[in-house]
Parts: C-alpha cells; structure tokens; sequence
C-alpha cells in the first residue's frame, strides 16, 4: 500500500495527509476546508468544483505530478456536457487524491463565501444561512420494518449529513410523501436550524435536486417607508429591493401620534397591525416578482424596526412604549413562524428572526445599525447616526458603545415640508444657490443634468420637477442659510433683506421659490418658513441626542461620523454639518453607510452566527433614555440656529463661510420652538 | 445555636435534619417530598398544607412536642378568615421547624397526587402535566436598567421557581404588558414543557393568583365516533366527557373507503380534514360548557387515533395507507400548537400531543392502549383487543409484545346493521333470549327494568326502545346462536325451523323479530341476515388477528384477555367468546378494560414522563401486518361459524352448551365470504 499523500488547500492552507483514493471532497470534509456541496458527494450538484495545481509549488514545498487525482471519470464528463465546466476544474467528490497535490477552493465553491454587490449599500456579507438545502436518497418504506417517512428521511440526513434530529409542520408532512415518490426517494430539502439549538426544522421538500430560488427576505420596516432586499439565501446577492409608505401614517405621521391613536381608539393597535402586515405581504409579493423568484421561494425574513414598530408588527399594543417607563413587551430577538404574524405572502413555513431591541426607544434598528457597523470594533470613536422619522445613534468605539434614539419627525424623509415627496424620479435630490445672485439650480432623481445644463427640460420631460425629497430638503436648507436668505435663527429674509424676487411673502413669514412649473401644469415647489422651522426641530433632536451620548461619553469631540438612513447616503458631509445635524467633526470623517439598518437585517439574514453575535452585543450596549434626561431638552433647545450657536463648528470654518445676516423684524420668533 | 430537628414526613417516610426555623415546604423541598406550592411559599395559594402530628410516634422513634412547630400566626389565620381551613392543618410555607416532628402531607396537597374516577374506565392517574401553574412577582420596569417585561418575567421564574428559560408566542406578548400591570406585577402564568426538552412555553398569563380552571382534553378519535375527557391539569379529575359521530362517515364508512374517497376525489382528504376538526371544537366547546369552564383555559390536547384517521386529522393525505407497504408520513409522535391543525376552539397557546404510531395500520390508539394496559409489564401472556371500527390487537409479557391492527368494519358500534344506532337512551344494550320459548328480553341505556319487568314500558316512555347498539348486537347474535335461531355458519332458521313466528322471512332469508313498537309509531327491531354477516365478518377479522399475533408469539392459548374499546366495558365474555370474537380463554380470564385508547389519552395529558415512556416503547413493540400476511386470510376465513367450528373453546363448553342445528336449505351460502 501507497504512503499517505499530502494534499494542501488553498486558499486556506489547510494540510492534511489522506490514503489513495480518498475523494477530494472527503479531505476536505475532514480538514473543516469549506468546499460546498449540495447533492453529498453524487456528482449532481457541481457545487464542490476545486481548482487542482500541477508542477512545483515551492512556497508548499511540494510538486504536484500530473497524476495526482484519479483520471477525469464520467461522471465529470456527463456533467460538463450537460453544465459546461471551467477546463481545468474537477468535482471534488469524484477527484481522489493519488499523490502529493494542492488544490484550490475557487470562490463560487466556498459555502461561506463574500458577496459584494454593487448597489449603494455595497457590503460585504459572510454567508453562513439559517437554512441550507440537503439533497438526500432516501430508504424505501419495508413493511416488515414500519417507519414513517419523515423518520426514513431523518435516518437518511443523519447518516448523509451527520443530521442529528429534525421536525416537521403539519404542512410539511402533507408535503412529504408525494414528493419523495415524485422525487423516486431522492429529494432536497431547506432546513432551518435556530442560532439558540434544537432539532433542525424541515421548511420545505422538493423532489431530486432543487436548482431553484432560495430567498430570504430583510425588511427595514421604519416609521415612514418599508424597504426590502430578497436575497438568495445560497450566495447572499440582493435579487431584487423596494420601497412602500408605511401604509400606518394615515394614523399618524409620527411614533407618538401612532402610539396616542393606539391609546385613543379601541383596536386601533389592531388596526394599524393589519394595515402594516398587507404591506409587508404586498412588498414581498412585487419583490419576488421583480426577482422573478415564487414568493414560496422566501424562506426566512428578518425584520428589523423600532420599538413602536417592532411591537405593532407583532401585534402587540404598544401603549407602554408611550409612557416611562418605556416598558417593552420584550427586548429579546424572536424567532417564529412568519405566519404566526401573518405574513401569508411567503413559503408558509417560512421563519422569521427580529433582531432584540436595545431599550423602549432603541429599537431593532438600533441593532441592526450596530450589527452593520459594528462600533465596538473600531478603534476611534465613531458616531453613527441613523436618520429617519426615528433616528437611531451610537456612539462608542472597542471600551463602550452607547446608544439612544431621538424623535426627529418625518422632516428628513420629506413628510411633513410643503413640497416635500418621497425619493422617486422627478424629486429635487441636490440643490445649489448661488450666494451672489440667490439663483438655485438643481437635479433631480432619474436625471445626471442640472437644472441649468443644456437639455435638462427634455431629459425630465417625462418625469417633471415633482417636488423635494428628504435629502434635498436639506441641501436646500444648508443652501439658503449659506447664500444668506435664512439667517441664523432660521428666518427666511424678504425679498428686500435677500435681494431676490424668489422670496416671496406667505402670510406674515416667507418662502423661497426654487422652481415655478406652473407653465408647465407643473408645481410651484418653494421652502416655506415651516419647512424650515420642521427641519429645525429635526436637526436639533438629532444632534441633542448625539450630545447626550458625547456628554454621557465624556468627549467633547468624536474621532468621525458615519451618517446612515434610507437616504442616509444622499446627504452631504457638508450641509449637514451647516444645518448643524451633527457636532463638528473633520469633513472627511464624515462617511455615509447607506441603509446600515437594512443592511445590519441582510446580514443577520445571511449569518446565523450575527444573530447570537449582535445578541450578545445588545446586551453589553449601554441604553440612554433620552425623553427623561434634563440635558436633552437642554442640548435640543440649544441647538436651534443654524449651524447651532452655542457649539464651534471650527472644522465646518474651514470650508464653508457663513453669512452674519438676520432677518428678525420682530414677526416670527426666533424658531426656539419646543418638541411636542 | 440549637441541635438541627429530625423531620419526618409522611406518607412518603422521607426524613432529614433541618435547622430550627426552616420552613416546612423548605424542608419538604429539600428532601424531594412531594408537597405542592403555587404561589412559591407567600402564604397566599394554599397548596402546601400540612398536618403536624403531636405526641409520640414509636414506628418512627420521636415524641413530638407541642411547640415543634412555630406557633400559628397571622398570614395562616388570614388565610383560614378567608376560605376557610381543617383544624390542624398548617401552611407548609409558614410553619417552621423547631423541633423534632412528624408532618403528614394530605392527598390534596400532594403534586403528582392519584386520583380514580368514578366512571366506568376509573383508573388512576398519576399527575405530571407537562403545563402547570407558577405565581411570581416581576420586578418593575426601570427606566435606567431597560428590558422588557418578559425578560424581567423570566428572571423571576428562574429566581423564585429555578425555571432556566422560557419562550413566549406573539399571542402571549400581546397579553403580558395589561396584565401584569392589572396584577401590580404578581401573575400567575401557564408554563409548558415539551418533554423532548428545551425552552419552557408561556401558554398563558393571569393577573395575581389565578385560581380558575386549567383544562385539559383528551380525545378519543375513532372511526366511527369522537370521545372527548376534559381533565383537570392540576389533579386529573375528569370534569366532563362527550362524544360525537365522527362527520367523515358521510365520505365512507370504513377507514379504507376514506381512502377510496380521498383518492377518488380532489380535495376530498382536506374536506375529511375540516369535517373532523370542526366536530373536534365542537366537542371540546361542548364538553366545556358542560363542565363550566371556558373553552379558553383548555391549555393542552391530546388525540389518539388510527393512522387514517391520524393522518386526516394532520391534513395529510391517507392515500399512502391504502396501498402496500402503507408507509405513514410520520411514525413519532407531534408536539405542536392545537392552533396549527385548526383546533380554534381551545386556549390560543393551546398545545396539541399526538401518541406515536406503531405502524402504517396500528396507530396511536394502540400506543394509547399499550399505555393504559401496559402489557409490556404483564407477568402472563394478555392478549388486549380494542374493539372499534378498526380493532387494535397487543399480545405480550415481560418478555415480548406484538401488535396488530385488524380491519373489523363499523357492525360493533352498530353501524351497517339495520336497527344499529350508536349508545344512546333507548337503545338496545343488553338482551336475552329464552332457549325454549325463543323469547327476548332486553334492557335499553337509560334504564334498569328489563323488558318483561312490571313499569318498563312507563319508564322507557320517554326515550322509547329505538335500536341496538355496539354491545346489544353483539349479546343478540350470541344469544339467537345459543337459543339455535341461528346455527354454527351463521343462517337464521324460519318460523318452522326455529318454532317461532319472530323468524320472519325478509327476501330469501329470515330476520328476527326483537320488538315490535309499530304500535306506538316506534321501529320494528329485527337481526337481519345481513346484520349476522356482517357481525360474522367484524368477529372473524378481530379473531384472525389474534390469531396471527399468537402464532407469531409461537402459543395456543393465551392467559388472560382484555377488552376494550368505547364499548369494550360492555361486552360480556361470555356472549364475546360464543361469537369466538376472541380465542378461548377461562371466562374469569376475560377482563374489561373500559376505553383503553381514551385511557391512554388522559395518561399522556396528565403525565409528561408517560409521553417519553410510551414513544420508547412504541419503539420496542414487534409489528405485525395483516394486511400482507397470508395466514391472516386463512384464520379469517376459518373464523366465520359460530363459534369458529375449527377451534375448541373448552372454558366455554363448561359455561354453555350451544344447540347443534343447522338452517342450511341451500339458499343463502355458509357465511364464507371473503373481506371486501
């Protein structure tokens, strides 16, 4: 008998010695080298294709002869025919090793591989799904040895897959027995096994190898608009994502006014849990069909929200949230049957994992944001700020992470300003006003041109200038005030104080025209002084909170600022830091994260060891409440110039000049309004 | 410091030495004693009493003094004012040790207590539900330290009931946050434990001490009828029992027409599925009216049935058990929310059990009477036959037991015969037929008098004589063979050949006439040729299915026979053994016991250990299969005389000495017809 050979994977460098006639694929099994397989070893699923190396490899310090792995069989061969393989490829179940070799492990054969994708939130996620598909044969029925079938089937993933136990639904069952004969004793099933133990759950059963979609669905569900990435559950690419309004503002725009509709009107928390449940199931629906994926397809779903949201999705009355002490139901993560929360759209075995809440107003979100950004592993101290109707903010580095959420109303996502819309072709996302002539000229989404560029009335014919979205709002804000047509304290000037017939009178204050379509049977999109004065509140709340997490912290600066948010992305370092969103930082500190809270819920999707690991972190997380803390009010009220007076922006000075203008004539006061 | 005390408890004889001033219920706990507590020894549940025995006890060797417990004091007092108390008793959890003593604990404040009914199937039950009651006081919410309610509810379990973890369903959160403000942070709440392990499930949650009903129902679902047992959780009392036809007979009498009918037509097994599960909430709705009690506190079912019927009720297709090799979906037993196979009408957490199956035709009824009549710990070889539509046979010892199932038709419930009905007021249930005369006499449910006793007709006036039920069929053909109205195959002899004009002819055979109520527009009840061959075919199957398993057991004889079944208790040995539905046997041999099957069900509902105890021994049992089985034909086909003319019954020629005759005119054939 042949010496063992050695055989070194690559990319890991695991080594390990194995007989003649070991399968690649069982070398790599008991090397823990993580090379894919679906189908077990029976040269039908192609997933363990590996990269064998011939002639010297001195860095091993070993040559690879030419027959190393047994000959290309016909197994191999039936496959390409069929499939189409790389040429130099080989299955790692049908190659066997007969000498010394090195072998690499191509990417698409890692299980746990990294997918980049390409959109915005461009992020890299380390697969290791909750469910898997198996591909197992297994025994037929003996009469004289009764079982049931799912027994059969256990028998078979156990000694195939080293499965230990399994359950099944009812529905499941009902399933199970034409598939297996369809399938002639052959199928493939998706099991579920929970981060926290216990049997692994058979979710669905196809027969013979299933090549079809296996999608997971991450929801940002936020006070304003839902958002939804399908992802295939194998490779974690996004399939395909989108939006809705949340369909519970008719309610109430912000949390507490949904909280006090909750309080006021009996089964109104009912109602606003149906309401949000249809649109999660019609989001899924039109997802699944844009991916051109079966909405049976979606397995697994995780949802991630505030507390209000988080507890009128579960359908849990969220009065208590209303209130201190801000007692939530629970501040666990849950793991269920997604119908248990009527979510019919999907497989109906599919599950679904809410991340834990950090506190009565730090909500899953919260989680998921950290879960994507991970404060507790940077170095330097890092601000993140999620902003949304709800903004979410972190503050910490490797010592301590702590976090608070601030009630900055829905002015940020557009809601609420008098030519405010949602992000959608034709909506103003960029504005620039020149402080010469106060003239703005601007983009919108759907169109590279400005407003001023040759060909931009045709490029937008289509779509029109349809009003501003949260993004722009803000530009449009940081523009007026750095062009001097807002002074400090908020007011909009006069056309007399500005210098521009753009001003125009509304009632006893003013507003800044930025487009007249009205030729066009277009609108008149303008910023108004309530605008402002809703951007103001916003602003303010935002940075009170991020001050209350400073002053808990003991700094007075923060090392950089990740700003995150649906739109978090679209927001400019520089008018944020003019509005006075966010305390003085270096300008490039500051950084954009996109959706973190989505992309926090796409990796727990991905990853069952985030679920245990973001868990865990959870609970070291410290909670400020920041509806009973004095400072807060403090820091709010402080903050409401722009930028805000009390604090030096000496990092901003050295980019931006701000005019010393006022417009106070003694009519509107000084925009010191208090929160609600 | 003084000497620890010598404690004694009866009537478990557990013993220890305790310091002065430990509770009882401490001191109980400490040494395993089987002492109940709800509220965890706040003195306000009342579980825990206790009577202390004063004075000397020479079996135990200790004189106990008179202060060998703390005086009596205010919160027991509070507590005896209120609901009252024995003179004597104490609360374990307020007395304390202070000397040696004796401490008897009462039936009533014994956990797992035994309780025997009253009702026909009486049996003891030991109680170790696997849902029980648990009283704590929650922590508060605060504010600076935030979790959620069911956070700081599971401390509390785990802190005053060593409970590790618990789980909570969306329903559950929902209700948690009102109550336990409603409670002022002491609840009471429902926990489940699966007894595979793991989380323990909050079912329910009640303000402060609940002390309201916790039901459980076990369920008996037959062929032909639904059996219903609601339980007491706490101490197994059956608080009401009902039944139903089951509605599937519309879709075919037997389990095997079913089948036909799920097969023939699509969608016909799920319209079976919500015929039986609407009975089923009706049922448990009425039984609970019965008992007073909220269909609400039913926290937990358990169901056996056959694997047809097993399978309808899951919402599976039978269509695999009316085929070789009769593979079952799933063999093992279900543990899974009542909610999810449609049982609406329970408590919304309610928890369903289902027993293991034994095999594609012995189903969990046969695991259920496996349970109740544990032949498994028989000194002697009991050969146990569950009579019903579908007849479960166990044969065994110590050593070994088999089991069958074996396919006896509806005609022993009294179904397909012609003046069958089910056991109801007015019905047929016990008859006599004087061997001279070939008069009956017969006694109907609902009364005491015989037929020919002086006021039967008066007291039977209000409900009639309307049929015959399972047991009266049975009585009735074994005394028409004993009085020679029929001879040994089965034929009826006419007016001439019997001598007496109650043989009436009906087409080209004989009924015989057993009341005539045309007079008062009342039924004619006659036995009908068709009705003795269908009993002959019923007997013959059950009788080849002992037979089988005997001759698999390597015996002749077998030592003592058990008789169950909804009507089992009913059926005398004697007429039993003259029909040779069972083999020889001595006739004090011939024991009933009640409805085994329903027995089983509320073992397994009251006792958690009982689940794991009967899934290892389903596990154990040898299965046979008549289905396949040549010699099941050939016993069958051997069994049809009356009684079976190729077996000798020599313990029943010492009771009876049945009339040689034969009716045989070379009309209708010897009974041999084969089984459909």
């Amino acid at each position: 008998m042949a010496d063992d050979a050695l055989v070194i994977f690559t990319p890991s460098g695991k080594r390990g010695r194995f007989a003649p006639g070991t399968p690649v694929l069982t070398a790599a099994r008991q090397l823990g080298v993580d090379l894919d397989s679906v189908c077990g070893g029976r040269g039908i699923c192609s997933k363990c294709q590996v990269t064998p190396g011939i002639g010297a490899f001195p860095k091993h310090g070993v040559t690879v002869a030419a027959d190393a792995l047994s000959p290309w069989n016909a197994v191999e061969q039936r496959y390409k025919d069929k499939r189409g393989m790389i040429d130099g490829r080989r299955l790692g179940c049908q190659a066997k090793i007969m000498g010394d070799v090195v072998i690499d492990v191509p990417p698409e054969s890692q299980l746990h591989r990294q997918v980049v994708r390409k959109a915005a939130s461009a992020r890299a996620v380390a697969m290791d799904p909750a469910t898997r598909l198996f591909y197992v044969e297994v025994a037929e029925p003996d009469m004289h040895e009764p079982s049931g079938d799912l027994e059969r089937l256990a028998a078979a993933l156990k000694d195939q897959w080293q499965i230990d136990t399994i359950e099944a639904g009812p529905g499941v069952l009902r399933k199970l027995q034409p598939v297996l004969r369809k399938g002639q004793w052959a199928v493939t099933v998706a099991l579920f096994r929970d981060h926290h133990g216990g049997a692994a759950r058979v979710l669905d059963v196809w027969p013979g190898l299933y090549e079809g979609a296996l999608a997971g669905l991450a929801i940002d569900l936020g006070s304003t608009t839902i958002a939804a990435h399908l992802c295939d559950l194998r490779d974690g690419r996004v399939l395909a994502s989108g939006g809705v309004m949340n369909p519970q503002i008719r309610f109430g725009e912000d949390l507490m006014s949904r909280v006090s509709y909750a309080m006021m009107n009996p089964g109104g928390d009912v109602e606003m849990t149906e309401a949000v449940r249809l649109s999660i199931n019609a989001l899924a629906q039109s997802v699944a069909a844009e991916a051109g994926v079966e909405p049976g397809a979606i397995l697994e779903t995780v949802v991630v929200c505030n507390p209000v949201m988080h507890h009128l999705f579960l359908g849990i009355d969220p009065v208590e949230l209303g209130q201190a002490p801000f007692a939530l139901a629970t501040s666990s993560s849950l793991s269920l049957a997604a119908r248990e929360v009527g979510l019919s759209a999907l497989n109906p075995e599919a599950r679904l994992y809410t991340l834990p809440c950090i506190a009565g107003h730090v909500g899953a979100d919260a989680a998921a944001v950290a879960l994507s950004e991970a404060p507790q592993l940077s170095d330097d101290l890092v601000l993140i700020v999620d902003v949304g109707t709800n903004a979410e903010i972190l503050l910490g580095n490797k010592t301590r992470v702590l976090a608070c959420s601030s009630p900055t109303g829905p002015a940020f996502e557009g809601a609420q300003i008098s030519s405010g819309q949602r992000a959608a072709p034709g909506a103003i996302e960029r504005i620039e006003i020149a402080p010469a002539t106060k003239e703005p000229r601007f983009r919108v989404i759907g169109c590279d041109l400005w407003s001023d560029d040759p060909g931009f009335a045709e490029a937008t014919a289509a779509t029109g200038v349809t009003g501003i979205c949260g993004s722009g709002i803000i530009e449009a804000v940081a523009e007026m005030r750095m062009a001097g047509i807002v002074d400090p304290s908020g007011l909009i000037g006069s056309a007399e104080q500005t210098g521009t017939a753009r001003c125009e009178p509304e009632g006893r204050t003013h507003a800044y025209l930025i487009h007249d379509g009205s030729a066009q049977n277009g609108p008149r999109i303008t910023v108004t002084q309530g605008d402002i004065r809703a951007i103001q509140l916003a602003k303010s709340a935002l940075y009170a909170g991020a001050r209350l997490l400073m002053d808990e912290m003991g700094v007075a600066t923060v090392d950089r600022v990740v700003l995150a948010g649906a739109f978090g992305a679209h927001i400019s370092a520089k008018h944020a830091m003019v509005l006075g969103m966010i305390p003085d930082c270096p300008l490039d500190k500051v950084t954009s994260a996109g959706n973190a809270a989505g992309t926090g819920a796409r990796i727990a999707l991905c990853n069952i060891a985030a679920r245990a690991g973001i868990e865990a972190e959870v609970r070291r997380i410290h909670k400020v409440e920041t509806a009973i803390e004095p400072r807060f009010q403090e820091h709010f009220v402080n903050a409401s110039a722009i930028p805000n007076a009390v604090d030096a922006f000496p990092n901003l000075a050295t980019v931006v000049s701000l005019p010393q203008v006022s417009h106070n004539t003694g009519g509107e006061g000084g925009g010191r309004r208090r929160r609600r």
